[in-house]
C-alpha cells in the first residue's frame, strides 16, 4: 500500500478543513454558508490566506469568485482546480470545501516538492454553486463560462433582495460582469464527495466521474383562497397546501417509475401560514435529475401534466416557472483517462460513476475539458452536519489529483 | 313577503350598529377595540344607553361585563340574550357588535310593541370574547359561566399586564369573581354573523347553528433524512416531506367523509429548505372540528394511525403533540326548533349548519341550553374592515330573535 501523506501534507489538509467548518458553524452542528454574506466572506479570507501560503496571488474576481494563480513555465492554457464554499443550510463540511482545499493542497505540495508546472495554473472557490439564497446556483461558474447575464443577476432572495444588489453591497458591480469569463482553458479537473452510496456499496475509496446528471429545477406556484378554517366546509375549500401535497406524493410516484431519475421537492412555503387559516398559497421547488435528458425531458412533462389536472380539478391557480434546466455533461476521455491511471497507480480500485448531483463543471460544457474525482461519502450521507469522509480517503484523494495534474501538464 | 320593519325598528339598529362601529375606528377602515381599554368603555357607555333607551336596567358585573335586565312577569328562569362589543385587531364592525345590539332592539321593541314577558330577561355584552389581548378569550361568558379561575387572570397582555390588573385598573377585583356567576338559566340565544360562505352558497339570509365545533389542535413532526437530492436513488430516501404530504392529502379525505367536520393543515414549516436537499424535517400544526366530539375524536384518531403508518412504511420519526382540545357544544334541540320555526315564519329558507367558529355560547355546555342565529356574511369575509351583512338580513335575524323570544317565553 501507498502511503497517502507521500506527495501531500495530510495534516495540513485535514487541521484547513476542519478551520474552515467553524465558519458558519450554528447550533445544530451543521454550516451555513450562504453568498454574499459575511460568514461566506470570512471563509474566502481564511481560504485566501491558505492560496496565499501555498504561493498562488490571490484576487476576486467580478462576482466575487476567490481566485488564486501562478504562473507557468511556458505560454500554454491554463489548468482549472477548485469547487466552491458555500453551503446548504445546515450543511455539511466536506461538500465544495474539501474540493477547494485539495486543490490548494495540491499546489502547496507541489512547491514544497519543489515541482514547477509547466502550465498556468488557477485554483477557483466559485460564488454561489448551491443556490440556497437565491434559488439559482452556480452563480460563479456561469461566469467563469461566461454565461452569467444581467437578466439572471436580477434574482432575488426571501427578503426580495437581487444578486446584483447582493454583489454591489461586497463591492461587486454587474458592469463588470464579462471580466470574469475565463478563456483558454486546458482542462478543468474537480475533487468533490460522492454524495452518495456507489462507491461505499462497491469498497471504492475513490472514482472516476463520467459525466454530470444535468439539474432541471422548477418553481411551482398554487393559488387558492385564504379562510377561516373552521368556517369553510371541506368541500367548498381552495386549499393550496392540500393541492401542493398531492403533487409532491405524485411525483415521488412518478420518479420512481424510471431507475436513474430523481425528483425532489426541497423548499417549499405557506402563506398566510396561520394554525386556523386554510393556506391561500403554496410556492415550492423540484429539483429533477436523469443523466439521460429525454428520461428528464419525460418526467418532467408527467409532473406538470399531473400538477395541471390537480389544480383544474381543485380550483387553484397554477404557475410553473424553470429556474434552471442544465444539460447533462459527459466528463472528457483524456481526462477520465488520466483520473483512472492515477487511481490505479495508488493501488486503489477503479471505479467509473456518473454523478447524480450537480457540480460547477457543467457550466464548462462544450467551453473546457471537465474531470472529477469522487471521494467516498460515509451512508452517502451529504447535504447534512452528518456528511463525512475519512482522512484516508481524503489523502488517496489529493494524491490522485496530484499525480492527475502532473499527467495533465506534461502532455 | 314579510315587512322586515314589521315588529322592530330596522333603522335605529342599523344606526346603532354605525355609530358603535366608529368607536376604535382606526386608519386602515377596521376597529380596534380590546378589553379594558378607554375604546372599550366608550363602546360600555354607548351600549348602556341603548339598553336604558330600551327599558333594561344596567350594571356591570364583577369582571365588567355589561348586563341590562328586566324582570318577568312571573318567577321564572332568566333569558339570556347577547354576544361581544369587543374586536380583533382591524376588525370589522358585525362581529359580536351585531348580536348585542340585535338583542337590545329587540327587547325595545318588545316594549314598544307592548308586549311583557313573562321570563326575565338579561342582555349582555360579554367581556373579551375574541382572546385579542390576553391570548385567551371568552374572559366574560366563562365568568358568566362560573369557570373563569383567579390562575386564568394572572394570563398577561403583550406588555405584562395580567387580566387581573387590566381589571382593577377599570375597578374589578377578583375577590368578587365568583357573584358574576349566573344560575338557573332558561335559555341562551345569540345573534352572529357566520363568517362563513355556506349561507350565502345556499342563498338564505339566516342559519339555525346546530352546535359550536370546538377546535382541536395538533401539531405534528416528522423527521425523515436530509441528503443530497442528486445523489440519494428514489428507493434509499427518506424524505420528511412526501410524508407529510400524504398525511396532508389523506387528512383532507377522512374529513370530507364527515358532513359537519373539518381538518385543515394551515401551518407548515420545512427544514432545512433547501432547492436540492431532501427535507429532514417537517412540522406542521392540523386544525380538526366537528360538532360531535365522537366525530372529532374518531377523525383525530384514523389521522393520527394513518401518520403512524406512513411514518414506520417510510422509516420517518413522528411525533404529535396537543396545542389545544376545546370541547364543542351541541346547541339545544328545543332552541333550534323555535329558531326554524321563526325562521319559517317569515318565509326564509331553513338552513341548519355548525358554526366552525367559536363563540361565547361554548363556555355553556353542560349549563345552560344554547341556541344561535346565523346571519349571511358577504363573501364569508370576517375579521376583517370588508366584513359585511346586508340592512335586509339584519332585520330579518331581529325578527327571527323576536319571534323566538317570544315562542320560548310561551313555554
Amino acid at each position: 500500500m501507498i502511503n497517502i501523506l507521500e506527495m501531500i501534507n495530510i495534516h495540513r489538509l485535514i487541521r484547513h478543513i476542519e478551520e474552515l467548518s467553524s465558519i458558519g458553524k450554528n447550533d445544530d452542528g451543521g454550516v451555513n454558508r450562504f453568498s454574499y454574506t459575511k460568514e461566506e466572506q470570512l471563509a474566502n479570507e481564511l481560504v485566501k490566506q491558505y492560496m496565499e501560503e501555498a504561493g498562488l496571488t490571490v484576487h476576486f474576481d467580478a462576482v466575487g469568485n476567490l481566485i488564486g494563480s501562478q504562473k507557468g513555465t511556458i505560454d500554454a492554457p491554463a489548468m482549472l482546480l477548485g469547487s466552491h464554499i458555500d453551503t446548504v443550510p445546515n450543511g455539511g463540511k466536506y461538500d465544495g470545501s474539501l474540493g477547494v482545499l485539495t486543490a490548494i493542497e495540491v499546489i502547496h505540495s507541489l512547491k514544497e516538492n519543489k515541482v514547477q508546472l509547466k502550465h498556468p495554473v488557477k485554483v477557483i472557490a466559485f460564488k454561489d454553486e448551491e443556490g440556497t439564497r437565491f434559488g439559482f446556483g452556480m452563480i460563479g461558474s456561469r461566469a467563469v463560462a461566461g454565461t452569467l447575464t444581467e437578466v439572471d443577476l436580477t434574482r432575488v432572495d426571501q427578503q426580495g433582495v437581487s444578486i446584483e444588489q447582493a454583489m454591489k453591497e461586497f463591492g461587486y458591480k454587474k458592469e463588470r460582469l464579462q471580466s470574469a469569463k475565463i478563456d483558454n482553458v486546458k482542462a478543468y479537473v474537480e475533487v468533490h464527495i460522492e454524495q452518495g452510496k456507489v462507491l461505499e456499496n462497491q469498497d471504492a475509496a475513490l472514482g472516476n466521474v463520467t459525466g454530470i446528471a444535468g439539474p432541471l429545477w422548477l418553481q411551482f406556484t398554487l393559488t387558492g383562497l385564504s379562510e377561516h378554517a373552521g368556517a369553510t366546509p371541506m368541500n367548498q375549500r381552495q386549499d393550496a397546501l392540500v393541492g401542493a401535497s398531492l403533487i409532491i406524493a405524485e411525483a415521488e410516484k412518478i420518479a420512481k417509475e424510471y431507475p436513474t431519475a430523481v425528483a425532489t421537492v426541497g423548499k417549499l412555503s405557506v402563506k398566510p401560514n396561520g394554525v386556523n387559516v386554510i393556506p391561500g398559497e403554496v410556492a415550492w421547488t423540484m429539483d429533477i435529475r436523469d443523466i439521460h435528458e429525454d428520461i428528464r425531458d419525460e418526467l418532467e412533462q408527467r409532473i406538470r401534466q399531473f400538477a395541471e389536472t390537480t389544480a383544474t380539478e381543485r380550483r387553484l391557480g397554477l404557475e410553473i416557472s424553470v429556474l434552471q434546466r442544465v444539460a447533462p455533461v459527459r466528463c472528457d476521455e483524456k481526462i477520465q483517462e488520466v483520473i483512472r491511471d492515477s487511481i490505479q497507480e495508488i493501488a486503489e480500485p477503479v471505479v467509473s460513476l456518473p454523478s447524480g448531483a450537480g457540480h460547477d463543471g457543467m457550466q464548462f460544457k462544450d467551453r473546457f475539458p471537465v474531470g472529477m474525482i469522487f471521494v467516498r461519502s460515509k451512508d452517502g450521507i451529504s447535504h447534512n452536519p452528518k456528511e463525512f469522509s475519512s482522512k484516508q480517503d481524503i489523502g488517496k484523494a489529493a494524491n490522485v489529483l496530484y499525480k492527475s495534474i502532473l499527467k495533465l501538464d506534461a502532455n
